[in-house]
């Protein structure tokens, strides 16, 4: 059953949801090259940057995921955004990921962006890349053995590139 | 002639020099992601960031260029060393940046890095990519169109390698 959910910017109120969603990612290790103990000070203090726009998809069960929107360079780079996104663990397999990176494009089309990449996408994460792929977004680069995964070791990882 | 120069850390007396050095790169916007208009607040305080180590080459004219060592992600991506190197516009052709660069990989592997990348080479800065290659990084990387560059419009940008 695919339950409906809505996106929307976050909130002040979203803050201990949006930590919720982002302290098991951080703490595996295994995806976001964040330190494992980054703090919720710290960790809510990237994810809301003052140069990320920052959203979360929501249900009646609460928040199911949240994405931040940002230039990924300024000066001659500005026009190319970056994304990153979380899935709530009990939320995932319910298509939140792909929705929130549909909207993301159509957020950063109206912004102006131009491009996205996202810069650090795990060649073994397999499932991301599939989805990536799906929605339009090539492998530009490969980084050899840029990521140190606490189960898998030193593993590589992809920039992956889409024109909007 | 090549004049002698050497190498060391950056001190609180140098950061006039240093601006010297930043501000007609930054200006000129042809080669760094940073916004022309960049204060010089805003940019020392990126060239000496905390997590930055901060070098000079100085001869006895002053200094001749400067570079930055810092990891290019943290977590479980925090093995790779990202530089950026900016030498005196009339430094140029002294092998100030070459010898930089080689300096900077030996601060690098001191520091426990395995491998130091850079994100963002024009395509069209042909001596850069040339030099680079020299000493030994690969292109692992093509971002399409990534840079707007003031006089030749979208270019490409490259992400080279090498592992240390």
């Amino acid at each position: 059953m695919m339950l409906e959910f809505e996106i929307r910017r976050a909130q002040p109120g979203d803050l201990f949801e949006i930590w919720n969603i982002l302290r098991p990612m951080i703490r595996a290790g295994e995806t976001y090259t964040f330190p494992r103990d980054m703090s919720q000070k710290d960790a809510l203090a990237y994810w809301l940057a003052p140069d990320h726009q920052t959203f979360v998809a929501s249900d009646r069960s609460g928040l199911v995921g949240t994405y931040y929107l940002r230039p990924n360079h300024t000066g001659g780079g500005a026009h190319v955004a970056n994304c990153g996104f979380v899935v709530r663990e009990s939320a995932q397999g319910r298509g939140v990921a792909s929705t929130m990176c549909i909207h993301s494009q159509g957020i950063a089309r109206k912004a102006g962006f131009t491009a996205m990449q996202f810069n650090f996408v795990l060649a073994t994460n397999e499932g991301a890349i599939h989805l990536w792929e799906k929605l339009g977004f090539e492998t530009v680069g490969r980084l050899p053995e840029a990521f140190n995964h606490p189960r898998e070791g030193m593993v590589d990882a992809l920039v992956m590139f889409k024109r909007l």
